[in-house]
């Protein structure tokens, strides 16, 4: 197969930069790696109903009580104020999560969901639920935007090394003309090895370690411990 | 010294992320390596008098006929319609530049020199002039933004990997708690090599060997060939 016969595979590094990007001819992944992806993934993992994603604390708090839902999300690190729980994975187990509705809000992956409303399809991904990720886009054949929830519309290592980990697996069955994607995947070639020494250099590390969430980190740069599919129905995440 | 104590060296990978940034208190280095900024450095190192950035080919024109001056620039890798040269740096020997007045007009880096106009200072970097620039930011002592052109704001490979050999030689004298800055050093780490060989795989490289630049393209990924320090002052590049 020709590169021209192929989908288009492209990294967006910021939700500042999703404007460039042809968001409506393909299926997007919001990838928040550090922690709300991860986590979302966890929660479906475990049984959730459902996971909505909401932009604002009011809403959360709102949706919450008209559904007699869990509310969870964080503002700089911390749970949010009039909200239950924080963006922790390991604050959904099954025994807490199973059959529950979860609203959720968090501080860069919410927005690029909302950004990306008018894609083929939205999914979220991060590496629990690499391979789920992978085999999707691979078997639905369309152009994929990568689209990293970054910190504030900064760039962030943890949402590019995932980026890189989706380009360096399905590559071969799309057209990658895209210099991000291409810039993504030689970092998490260099970092693949140990993905958690590699991210101690990041911003978002030392943010994340002061308050004293290397386990959560671990568990985020590790793959396949979720292993489902989120995907965006009617505003909703659900098992795909 | 600690970080604390240190400059900020920072990377912004398009313009569309300048806003992100704290330009007023920074030097801003504009990088636009295929091939707006290898030219302006060429262009000095051979004696030209001064060059003047301008956003538009209208303007190019006009500022060429008051001043008399050579007026150059290109629209999607060809010489604009109504300028007499264009973009390659092999375009302005010694004999022909020297003591002469260029008005330059280019797709994406005048655009970036424009945005940053508040900066503390404004000067340009590519490899040919890679130790110039290295040398003086840390001569300065002030913040540096190492601003990426990139292309029609797309994060590309050829303005990133400079970055990257920046962040390399010098970030012991800065604060760098950017993930931009540690992803592109890593980038640069990778390529550095054959910078050459690593930039095939680039979108622009594509782009620019349709045009049959490739000498252009080895000349603007090679160190030190003109090593001077171009500098903006009262809108004009001259040697620092």
């Amino acid at each position: 197969m020709t590169a021209e016969n192929k989908p288009r595979l492209e990294v967006c590094l910021s939700p500042a930069l999703l404007h460039l990007f042809d968001v409506k001819n393909s299926i997007v992944v919001i990838i928040d790696v550090l922690r709300a992806t991860s986590t979302i993934c966890t929660a479906l993992y475990n049984g959730a109903a459902k996971i909505i994603p909401v932009a604002s604390v009011e809403e959360c708090v709102s949706i919450g009580k008209q559904l007699n839902a869990i509310t969870a999300g964080e503002r700089d690190g911390k749970i949010a104020a009039g909200l239950e729980h924080g963006n922790s994975p390991f604050e959904y187990p099954r025994e807490f999560i199973e059959d529950k509705v979860l609203v959720l809000t968090t501080t860069n992956g919410t927005k690029l969901l909302h950004m990306a409303k008018d894609a083929i399809q939205i999914i979220t991904g991060s590496f629990p639920n690499l391979d789920a990720v992978c085999e999707y886009l691979v078997s639905q054949g369309q152009n994929v935007i990568l689209g990293c929830a970054a910190w504030k519309d900064r760039v962030n290592m943890e949402d590019t090394l995932f980026a890189g980990a989706v380009v360096s697996r399905i590559k071969e069955h799309f057209d990658v003309n895209c210099d991000s994607a291409i810039a993504a995947e030689n970092l998490y070639d260099s970092g693949k090895a140990d993905l958690f020494e590699f991210i101690k250099k990041a911003s978002h590390f030392q943010r994340l370690a002061k308050f004293g969430l290397e386990e959560d980190i671990r568990y985020c740069l590790t793959p396949n411990g979720a292993n489902v599919l989120p995907i965006l129905r009617n505003g909703e995440l659900v098992v795909g």
